[in-house]
Parts: structure tokens; C-alpha cells; sequence
């Protein structure tokens, strides 16, 4: 069995060798990822640390990450910070940009609670995060636009929320489906911050030539997905290793994909580098559907082969 | 024929009749109207300034404007400017507040362009207005509430265009449908942002006790609408003014409900006094509907009557 160390090597690896045109493209440019420090940050950041490090950009990406360590510093990121080609800033999307800002050539924005049991409990960070921080972004964008320094992309994190609950008939979701949301209801605070901060990223576009483009995550699973996260995955995976039986939170109908996090973010880097300006893309698997119910099966059976777990 | 001052003079006092307990509730307060040099503003400002005339408000209500008279201020409003109950202050609402702002009792958000021709000119601004506008305004009523002096009521205008193209079985469409809006379409600006700034009421209400509520205007027609707002029932009225044919830009199928501002602006009053905090409400008519073309064929029919008009 490979060790978690050894996973990431990998999927690094993966990721680098589906990325050679991207990767040429970033070769050194300065990279923001807002929000690196998150569980897209995760593979976001290292992977382009990893093309750096085995010579697949040259010269290499400088990667800056804004994040507010909201939850802490994460080990993996203090661990990086030895880096010559990375800078850690601690800076709240939400407030202004700091003074002394350098000039980016790709800008990513992924700066916000995606969890709903924490977007529920701080609803207007979640808003603020996701709107007021793709708007300081986008003007910071267009005005390094206006001092003859466009920026070569700009990717803002929406997700597959903006669509609420589609009609059967609209499963598989395609990007033109316009959603069925309630702009009021308790999940508004994330859904309706997406669409708005889409809406902002097409009209910079539009109106200031920010070359803008948004990526709609459909539930992307793997490391880098925090423990104490509250989503079905970790949660499941919580109670395994707490050695007790796994609880769902509904009767375990609701159906889902799931997407492995190192395929997503192929996806996301493709958008960023290759995708059209002012454009949406879905960024998920069709296949295979799986319920709640059979994720539990599957996690409780996986973890009594691998140790021995007996809930 | 009545007058045109004679309408509004009749209209006022309609308002006022049916705003008993209402205007009781506001007198003595301090009312702000952002935007209430435009369409909604005529008999908003003019409504209550006609109560404290006639004396159904006692004391007065203080009515405080902040426009940013971007398309000038009107002649009605100017010719007000000596009552001494209304304050007129040049703002824009995507600025900062005034340092030095008053505690206000009820604050009403009607501040954005609202004219699909110029809202797609707009498109930033239009965004602006709404989203930025609305969360100073809510921010504003935090702090008031923080320090004791929470307002009595806060009015957002919404819009109906936040249901964008019901299907037919959710016409009359229920404040309950969820909406069928593109989030990266032409029209998004105006549909995303109407949504999203409903989104930050109920939050605003729910998380800081501020007494929002959202009214969803479906096409008022009346006094006060400008004959360059590019919108319907203006351009038809343009074109038999000028003596010329009337253009319809549609095959004239698009079936429309109108409602009399005079008739809505008692609806939003009664919203800001006595509507459910976090509560959305749509103001307008069931029936009758009527179509655009045949809506040009009494524009014409009437002004052949009034005036011999022969396009």
C-alpha cells in the first residue's frame, strides 16, 4: 500500500505530465492563488511546486498565496515555506489589497467557505469572501490592464451550487442550465454569491477586457479535504476512525459524482491558461452516480479491509 | 381632462387614503430615500411631503434624498427643494456614506438604473448600485442598531426580472419560484445583482436583527417615468408625440402585466411599515395581460382621441 506521502507524489506527478502546454504557458510568470491555503489551494499550489521542482516550467512559476488561515497555517503549506518560489501572505480577501501588491500574470481566486455546515454559521464572511473578494481582484486586473500590463488570466472559483437542484432532465447539468435557486433561502449566502460573482467576472470581461474565467467544481474529493471539514466524505471517514459506526445525515438517497481532486485541477489549470475569456466551465465527472448510502457501504467495507475496522 | 398636476394631486391623496396606519407609524420619523430622484422616487418623496401637507402625518415625516442625479435632478424635485421636511443630498450610493449622517428611522433602496437599454450600457454600475449600494446601506443599519437606535424598517427594491423567464404554469409567478435567470447573460447585471442584494437582506436580517424587506416590482407604469427611458410604454409614447408611426422592437407577442405606480407605491409603503422582516414581496397586477402590440394599438387608439394623432 502506498503511503500518503507517495499518493501526492504521484498525483503531482499526474497532474505535471497532463499539463505540458499550461505549464510552458506559466513558466516564469507570477501565479496569486487566493485561498491557497484551502483544500483546492492544496494541489493548486504544490503541483506547480512540483513542475518547478522536476524542470517542467523553466523558468519556474512564482506562486504567491493570499489566505487568511482562517483554520491555521496547514502543515503542508509551513512546510513549503523554504521555497524560493512561493510567498506566503496573510491577508483577508476581504479587506483591500495590501500597498505594496506586485504584478500578477494569473490571478486565481478560491478564497472562500465552501462547507456548508460553516457557510451556514458565518453567512456574510462566506458572501464577502466570494463577492467583495472577486471584486477587489477584478479591479485590481483591469487596472493593471490600464498601466499596459494585462494579465495573461484570471480564474474565479464558482461551483456546481449556482445550478441548486436541477430537474432530472437536466442531470447530467450542462453550463447553459440556469439554475434552480432560491435567492433567499438558507444556502443563498453561497449560491447566490457564485452566480453574482460569475455575473462580475463576465462584465469585467466584457466591459475591461479582464480575461476572466470561471470554473464550477461538481464535489471533488481527495487529499488535501480537511477532516473536521463536515462533508459527507470526511465525515464518513471520521467516524471510521473514531471506530464508530458511520452516521448519515439523510436516508442515504441523494445521488452524487464525485471528482478526484488531481483530475479537477488538470480541469482548472486548463481554464486558466487555454480557457475562453468571460466563459463557465463545468468541472466534474458525468459517471459513475453513487448514493450516499453506497459511499457508506464502500467506505466502512474499504476500511475493514485496510484495518480492520468493525462498525 | 384633468391636468397632469391635477393626476398626480388625485394620486396623492389616493396614496394617502390608503395609508392610514402607515403614515401614523412614520410620522415624526426620519425617512431616507436613496434614488428618489427617479421613476419610483416621484411618489415615494411626493406621497409622504403630500401626508405631512395635509396633514395625515403630524409631526411630519423628515424625508432625507440621496440621488446621484445622474440624469439630472427634476424639475419636481427641485421645485420641492423649499419644504422644509425634505433634505436633498447629491450622493452616489456605490460611495461611502457622508461623514456626518443622520440616524435615520426607515431607509428605502431605489438607487439603480433600471432601463434595460441603459442598464446594458451600464453594466457595472448598474451592479454596483445594487450590491455595493444595499450592503452600505445594511452595514449602515448595523452600526445604528449596534448603538441602540435600530431602524424601524429598511426597504430594498428588487424586481420581478429576479424570476426571469418563468415557464407559463409558474405565471402569475409565486415570490416562492425559484427563478429561471442566466447568471452570465446579457441581462445579468441587473437580474444577478437584484438577487444577490436580496440575498444580503435576509442575511442582514437574520444574522444583525436589521428589519429588511424586499419588494419585487413587475413593470409600474405612471407619472414620474421618463419619456428617454428607453422602456415600453415611453417609447410608444415618444413616437405618437412625435407624430410618427410607433416601433415595436418585439412581433409584438410578449405579454405584460402593468401596474399603476400610484397603486404599487402604496404596496411598498405598506412593505416598509408592516412587511415581514427577511420577507420578499411581489408588487404589481395578475390581470389584466395584455400584449405589446396590443398595448400600441391603445396607445394610438387614445392619443387619436386626445389629440389626433395619425401614425
Amino acid at each position: 500500500m502506498k503511503s500518503a506521502k507517495e499518493v501526492v507524489e504521484t498525483d503531482l506527478d499526474y497532474i505535471c505530465d497532463n499539463l505540458g502546454a499550461e505549464l510552458s504557458a506559466m513558466a516564469g510568470k507570477e501565479l496569486l492563488i487566493v485561498g491557497g491555503a484551502g483544500f483546492l489551494g492544496y494541489y493548486l499550489v504544490q503541483s506547480v511546486l512540483h513542475a518547478n521542482r522536476i524542470g517542467r516550467a523553466r523558468p519556474p512559476v512564482q506562486v504567491t498565496v493570499y489566505d487568511n488561515y482562517s483554520r491555521g497555517m496547514p502543515s503542508w503549506l509551513s512546510d513549503l515555506s523554504s521555497d524560493t518560489n512561493l510567498t506566503l501572505v496573510r491577508h483577508d480577501i476581504t479587506d483591500p489589497l495590501p500597498h505594496h501588491i506586485r504584478d500578477f500574470d494569473y490571478i486565481v481566486h478560491g478564497g472562500s467557505i465552501a462547507s456548508p455546515t460553516y457557510y451556514r454559521q458565518y453567512p456574510i464572511e462566506t458572501m464577502d469572501a466570494n463577492v467583495n473578494g472577486v471584486r477587489t481582484l477584478l479591479e485590481y486586473a483591469r487596472r493593471q490592464g490600464d498601466r499596459g500590463k494585462p494579465l495573461d488570466g484570471f480564474l474565479f472559483f464558482s461551483s456546481s451550487e449556482i445550478y441548486g437542484d436541477p430537474t432530472p432532465d437536466d442531470i447530467p447539468t450542462p453550463e447553459t442550465y440556469r439554475g434552480s435557486v432560491s435567492c433567499t433561502g438558507p444556502r443563498a449566502c453561497y449560491d447566490e454569491s457564485k452566480r453574482y460573482g460569475e455575473t462580475l467576472c463576465v462584465n469585467f470581461a466584457r466591459q475591461h477586457g479582464v480575461p476572466a474565467k470561471t470554473a464550477r467544481p461538481f464535489n471533488n474529493i481527495g487529499p488535501g479535504l480537511k477532516i473536521s471539514d463536515r462533508r459527507v466524505l470526511p465525515d464518513f471517514a471520521r467516524d471510521v476512525l473514531a471506530g464508530r459506526d458511520i452516521v448519515m445525515l439523510s436516508d442515504g438517497g441523494p445521488r452524487r459524482t464525485f471528482c478526484y481532486v488531481a483530475d479537477a485541477v488538470i480541469g482548472y489549470y486548463k481554464i486558466l491558461v487555454r480557457g475562453h475569456v468571460g466563459e463557465a466551465y463545468n468541472i466534474g465527472v458525468e459517471s459513475p452516480e453513487i448514493s450516499v448510502a453506497e459511499l457508506a457501504d464502500r467506505v466502512a467495507r474499504l476500511a475493514r479491509e485496510l484495518f480492520g475496522y468493525r462498525g
